[in-house]
């Protein structure tokens, strides 16, 4: 089977078109299947094509000229979603030229476009933002929802857990990853209503390809012992950029520790491979690539400041996702669930 | 004007009464001013008190066999506040035969206990769990709430903001301690109507001996850009745990680089001076001593693997607490938005 097109919105992020083309580029280098949809500015685009002749047969350019604002309101942007590169890119996927859309623009608005041109899953409630963090065992983690819905109840919880299940299977190979509710202890007792509701009806769901294993703490998310931690947008957004900004908040103690004394910088000279392994483990461009999760489409958000070899792990992250047919394997558990979970509440 | 005496519960904690009674003579020779009442069973107490000839004369042992379980349920330790040492701890400072309680056990039955005793504070709501956290500037930032109470309301939130600045300016000596809330975004439209709410509430209390600058990310907690970060008792403990986990991670990753190869031993070995500065400075034991801030007493929580040093932190916490004189700030600064904050709204 080939694999569809992907999307790519040349013209979101901080680091302009050539970055986003770069990266197209370097995954075509790795998966020479890949072909590319480049929604943009089309002279800019062609220039930075230059210096990567193999894309020429690759890729197919969508000239717009309309960029969304990394600032701009949600509500704005979409009145331009048929003007802008990353409206245009989410619309191919919506007419079938594209099997998915990567952007590293303004997130709100990306969300918006895919969830107005996609739409909602059927038997789905919401969409939700997944991504991958490292963790000390040897499979990333999979956090959700990371923002897209600021409250969430019981049953939100529950798809966001059958939705992250789906992309775990895919990540770690599991046929059942071990899913948990992020909560503020592990007692049964312990969070909200909707949490504890959560549990339950998880706990029922025996039908469901996944090991689900109560709660856990925010400070256990990196230690390898599971695959997928579900939480509200709320919270999972609070401890996404938490742990965002304690890892860099380490590495920049331990560069001033280094070069606190001529010892201690032959120390870090002696040891760089050491830290550099560090730094490639935490590198936030070796995990890049967040999923909206639950629409009808694969659309995948580069972190804003991604450079190529981001850009290049968000377009791989939508190819394993279309590859493995994501949609479908959404569909099937939330059937499972809708006949025998949230029934029985 | 002499210190009032600290009262330590000798048998709360992981580590047991050795660390407890370690911790309060480490923390006494640095200030001889310190002094005791030890609480628990008064053999295990002489015999730890053997080591440290200074304490004699510096305390005195409150005798009880009866100690609160780490994983007892708070309702259930309640009934026993006067038979065990947690509860005759908060008692004493009720009776005024402290000034203030430092225990190690069990955080829920600890703030049961001491709000049972203690009270709230008159034009206070709720107490709350503030902590400090390491940052790359040169202060600690204040935390709260950290779990005391899961679900906050804008006035609850308020509170918080007052007793956390209230509790900064004796940490930083800032007049105005630079005040912030938690939220997923910066921008004024972002985070729950709560937050929201506070936000204006804030803005408007002039009054107050606080800067109060608008919203925080959790990335940005450890920038050294704000003093105090204000939150509901979920998200602060997901943000909270989320950094120790990470913390722990990064160095856990570090050390297993280290070890990677003998290259990277002996680059450890020269650098050894600057990762012991990291070491130091992430160092859970140098931030130790949550305090529970609201009640009519001063109540500090050290964490249940603290060691002595971090017992030691813990106890002069709640002695520069009581320095300071942290209730009557608070009472003055909650009479202001009294008057001028939620009676605008």
């Amino acid at each position: 089977m080939s694999l569809p097109r992907i999307a790519i919105d040349a013209m979101g992020g901080d680091e302009g078109v050539r970055t986003m083309i770069d990266g197209a580029a370097m995954a075509r280098r790795r998966h020479d299947r890949f072909k590319f949809l480049l929604v943009g500015d089309e002279e800019r685009i062609k220039n930075a094509l230059a210096d990567h002749p193999g894309m020429s047969g690759a890729s197919e350019i969508l000239h717009c000229e309309d960029v969304v604002e990394g600032d701009e309101k949600p509500s704005k942007a979409l009145r331009r979603a048929k003007t802008t590169s990353m409206g245009l890119a989410v619309d191919a996927v919506k007419r079938g030229e594209a099997g998915a859309a990567v952007s590293a623009g303004n997130t709100g608005a990306l969300m918006a476009m895919s969830k107005l041109a996609l739409r909602t899953m059927p038997g789905l409630d919401r969409p939700a933002l997944a991504a991958l963090l490292p963790t000390l065992g040897d499979n990333d983690v999979i956090m959700l929802d990371l923002g897209a819905n600021r409250e969430c109840d019981a049953r939100n919880l529950v798809q966001f857990a059958i939705m992250g299940a789906a992309y775990s299977r895919i990540v770690t190979g599991r046929e059942r990853p071990r899913t948990r509710l992020l909560n503020i202890g592990t007692e049964e007792t312990k969070g909200t209503e909707d949490i504890q509701n959560a549990a339950e009806i998880l706990r029922g769901a025996t039908g469901l390809d996944m090991e689900f294993e109560g709660y856990v703490e925010a400070d256990k998310i990196n230690r390898g012992e599971c695959d997928v931690v579900v939480c509200d947008g709320f919270s999972g957004n609070i401890a996404l950029k938490a742990i965002e900004g304690t890892a860099r908040f380490v590495t920049d103690l331990l560069r001033r520790a280094f070069t606190s004394s001529i010892r201690s910088k032959v120390g870090f000279l002696v040891s760089r491979p050491a830290t550099e392994l560090l730094k490639h483990h935490l590198d936030p461009n070796n995990h890049n690539g967040a999923v909206f999760l639950g629409l009808n489409g694969v659309v995948v958000k580069s972190h804003g400041s991604a450079d190529a070899t981001g850009v290049a792990n968000a377009v791989e992250v939508a190819a394993r996702l279309l590859e493995d047919d994501i949609l479908n394997r959404i569909r099937k558990d939330l059937g499972e669930v809708g006949s025998e979970g949230f029934a029985a509440k």
